[in-house]
């Protein structure tokens, strides 16, 4: 693996997210932090070969003005995640990243996000949705061929966008792509435009949002002509884990789950974004499923995401579950998660790029269902636990490294 | 299966747990209460072709005077689980229960447990081993006898035992047998007399408890030597579920654990008996290796276990856990369980009689490691992990099936 | 006080509510339970000289078509609260109360609340507000012949009602009396319909809910020229008892409070009216306002009642305190309260009916100050802070104490 | 109050809640923070004319060799509560506050805190009584002489001592200084015997933790003939001050409290010290009494205190209060407070030494009652409610006030 290099291509670049994975790569980078928190750090996946940290380059779109230190201070500032003591020793790492990082797009991205575009994102506004691609798709060959890269892996870590009618249903690529060629307002929300300037320029798409991404039958074709891996949708960090993991308990002991109710409580940028009940949809939707899948009928849900400035970073999320055991007895379970949002975030970010390198290092291309155990809403499989998605993982591995072994 | 007919022998026969397996069976068996807390009457296992309700009868051990109606109307008093209408219902098939239960012994139970004897078991204070173990025996062949009864299964469920020096250490089963012939006091605790009377009577023995039982190598020589089945211990029905819930989320997602503090509360007669710190050491054990064994490091614990009488049978556990994530960021997870533990551990005792049942069916003797999922500190299996014990369980189902219909 | 005899009139009379207000009064009467909860039963109120249980007799208006022992009988089996014992014990007693309960009124109830309606009030829907106060008053004297009665006091217990756009404004009362003759549609909810009718019958009136009632400058006009009493609004249980008992102490330490967030989840009738968003946003409203009064400044803060089938009658609400202390250190108060909202509401209306006919009997008319602590919003004072609400109570008892000792 | 200057001696003062009011004193004096969690900063004290800032100078005793500086990083370092930003602004008035710091004495401080002596206090190690009660008024002369002070206060954050059997009961002063005078071991803790020296030095005292202190009637006799105020003991600052303002809601709502359970963790040096038993039953009994004086019964209850040693000053308290309402239902409060220690206290004793000087700039001396708000047991009252306790403060003030202004 010595001399591989790989892109990591950031949607959203400047958010909470991306920002951590920057500041913590470059932590890594300089040896300065331990790999908590790293599923790929785990003995078990050592025998994979993954690439180290230092083959890794950010680069990214972001449709603020800003940069990784501006946003790694604002960070701090409201949730006290990193100390000053680690930024400034990353600092210039920081700045190389910041040179790649490349004014989003707006299309279809919704009210609430499109007003907080800065000045080199807003020249852009009147974007055809071709140019648009053509765009995108210079910057992330630009961005491979000036850093030498190997591979680039782009990784959606944008606000929740809308939801969008589908208007391109069982299309075709060359249909979809005649009809983009002439159309003044995208048949696509953003995502899944950044998905196929990455397609066409080659690299492999991750999903981490709720946002609609590759989770679309053309885009799932483009994928396979381009050679090119894809997953998603929205990472499965806090609540929706716990609940992936306690809701098989429930279904195996046949304790009935009369009621789960979770709210959830938080003060970054994307809270705001999701204060806005047409982005909300989509998160809510992509954390309810979930547990019909898993019980095998559906308990009265209600979930809540709610924005509470004073949290920063900070998500807290109170459940509680309501269950009839034997005799009909009522009881209960609560629990409250107090994790920040961003630091159980990031690390799957550099979880998933070193897996997908690993896989295309392979040869493949297509979906990855392997990564199942990082998603609320993995696409392709219909294991819904997080024990049995975790398992997938494994016996990837283990295929992987028997393959290498003979 | 229509014909066979097998006996539950409860050791603690009028304890909280005993009395609602004896509700919910003359419930189950009366169709007045649906099956939720029930594993075993999960569709995945239908196909086994496990014994009916009505196929069960049940008898046991117990050192105080009492009865199943007083007991549930009791329990019912300071907990209000059972409506007294369902007692009304099946008062003629407790008092049937209670024709079978026969005065338990008293040796090295400990001055806590000793002090709740009644008349019954009082008058037998002075009995040798030997004698013991051979009245124990006597009981079982006549229940099993007078009901016709194609097997007996004796569960334990009696209140926890002070733990015992190991005094038989490697000896045989031979030179066991020698020495207790001659013993005044018992170099084995009582639930390890109650295994050895029920093995020398073929039954099979299950311990629901923290207490030795068959957990010795000359008990389990015995077991191959009489073709019974054993397992054990310590039925795994709270926290310390979670706890083998949770804490394989932690470690898959290299969430590095640093402390898990867990306090428990409820005010039954186990917790008064738990009050004794020479019983309650044997408790506290039982529900702490887990996580080393999970996590692959030693986290500071701390398990507390304290009687409040006016909780009743209705145990809340609070626990916090403290984990640190990437870039060292401490995080923190709180939970509220407030179960009924009576009514969690009788469905489980059901269970546990019909799948060994079914194993004794197939011909089998010795360690169940299937049955891990139910215990806390499962004989005989490396697999502390709550998710893979569950599928130990369905791939024994799996191959019980395969079997039938080859 | 030996020959007094008062009537508790109780709009929503076979509410959850209600109907444990006769279950309680009964069980009171046969002295069949302690008097844990009753404010006026505590040591302190004895020189107070209240009237006895058995000095009360219950009746009331309702919309539906019931009865108490259905009413307490659906009660118990959604939430387990009483014995059936006890309610066995009651039954005569509760059918004497159901003679006394008469068809209430639709007037301005909202559509989710009409829905509910049963064939005897149904039948009355096209009555004009002058036709309904007419027949209410008629009830009330009634009332007060049959069982001769020397006080009647109304209490509102009906559901939320939707807020109406205040059409009365300052209106006296020669003028709205002369509006109300006329009008088709009614400018008063039905709150504030059978405020006016009792007030007429010179009935005292107590508004238990968040409801308009006697909260209308007019209506205190009406009072005063009745010489009667009232008090109100929204009976402080639970959440809200809390806030004014926790934020005091936050006030005091100069910790300033970030946010304050509340979640109610409860699954009785209430709880099913609230889900109408014109029925909660006047008890959201009810429990809002509190903090800022106390604190002098508006945290952020979310109060959410959503309802959840399961819990029945048990609310449990979860609260989540941001505040930040010395050096601008943020920290968390979290709690959860579970309790059953009928049976803490229902002493407090025998508090209020015992308190109220005190005063009565002092010949005051008018508001009722000293009693603030028993509600979210207490008319006519500006004193939010539990502590010294019940001081004011503490402070009128001795009052009354020295006055009659004079 | 121009130019009075006043002297803050701390007893502990490298320690965390010292270290914090240092720490905090300082950035007050640099206006780098705002005033949040000073009681004395809340407008309703403002015409009282308090001492500024810039007023206080520290100094200390301490048996430990460390400086403000260090101790402030390793706080930081374990719990992350200040920034280095400010410690980086204030580091020269700390160095100031270094140089007053004395050796402290081991004089029955127990084992557990006596290993964690320096340097400079073992080679004090055989002091006998009287010697270091003359060193330490030495040490008081020379802080009040060398910078001028008007008066010097001496404060009480040492941990927690073991308690000693009582050795001094009602003896005089005079009685005791003469058996002081020959004692080699001491008849007095060593909480007072900085008492002594404070009172003999004519210094205030107040004492912030649960260990004796001037909490003997020969001390009160001491002060009254020195003319000096003291006060004590056990600052309240978490757990125990929501006790003081939870348990009167339930007292006045006549919920009877069944059980209140309260679980401690944290992971500070007074939390090891209180891992000792002999030091911990000190704090336990100060934090348990509350309830029965406040509900006026004893229900069950239950302390425990925990050193985990993850949580730093983070000390999370865990309570479950269990109490009976109307009709026996019973109900459950739950609840979590996690709280800074350190930063909790220290504005308290910063408060504290400003009412302080302003009752000594009133020419009192003794006991100070209206201080009790600030303590678990508040000596010389028999108010527990805090807010009636908090009350007496306000009264207090009103009363100095009106006093000025005559």
């Amino acid at each position: 693996m010595s001399d591989t290099k790989i892109g990591l291509w950031l949607v959203g670049a400047w958010g909470g997210v991306a920002t951590t994975v920057a500041v913590g790569l470059a932590a890594l980078q300089e040896g300065l932090t331990p790999e908590f928190g790293l599923v790929s750090a785990l003995p078990k996946f050592q025998e994979l070969d993954l690439i180290d940290w230092d083959q890794l380059v950010i680069g990214g779109h972001e449709i603020r003005d800003l940069s990784y230190g501006q946003a790694a201070s604002q960070l701090n500032g409201r949730s006290g995640v990193f100390s000053t003591e680690l930024l400034d020793a990353i600092a210039s790492r920081l700045a190389v990243f910041d040179d790649n990082v490349r004014p989003g797009t707006l299309i279809n991205v919704g009210k609430t996000i499109s007003s907080l575009a800065g000045r080199r994102t807003k020249s852009l506004d009147k974007e055809r949705p071709v140019a648009a691609i053509e765009r995108i798709s210079t910057d992330l060959n630009e961005f491979r061929e000036r850093h030498e890269l190997d591979h680039v892996i782009v990784m959606n870590l944008a606000s929740t966008e809308p939801s969008l009618d589908d208007k391109v249903g069982s299309l075709s690529w060359q249909e979809l792509s005649k009809k983009l060629e002439n159309a003044r307002t995208s048949p696509l929300p953003a995502s899944s435009i950044y998905a196929v300037a990455a397609m066409l320029s080659e690299c492999s798409y991750v999903n981490f949002t709720p946002s609609s991404g590759s989770n679309l039958p053309v885009l799932e074709e483009l994928a396979l002509q381009q050679g090119v891996l894809h997953y998603g949708r929205d990472g499965k960090t806090g609540e929706t884990l716990m609940k992936s993991v306690l809701a098989p308990m429930f279904a195996n002991r046949n304790l009935k789950v009369l009621s789960w109710v979770g709210h959830n409580i938080f003060g970054n940028l994307d809270g705001k974004v999701l204060d806005d009940p047409v982005n909300k949809a989509n998160k809510v939707r992509s954390k309810d499923h979930l547990l019909t899948e898993i019980l095998g009928y559906k308990p009265q849900t209600l979930v809540s995401i709610e924005y509470i400035e004073s949290m920063g970073d900070w998500k807290t999320a109170w459940d509680h579950i309501h269950f009839q055991g034997f005799l009909n007895t009522k009881m209960m379970l609560q629990f409250t998660w107090q994790g920040c949002d961003s630091l159980l975030a990031a690390p799957l970010v550099l979880d998933l790029v070193r897996f997908t390198e690993r896989e295309w290092r392979q040869g493949k291309s297509g979906l990855m269902t392997h990564l199942a155990s990082f998603f609320k809403s993995p696409m392709g499989t219909v294991v819904p636990e997080f024990g049995r998605q975790f398992q997938l993982l494994e016996a990837w591995a283990n295929g992987v490294i028997d393959g290498k072994n003979v």
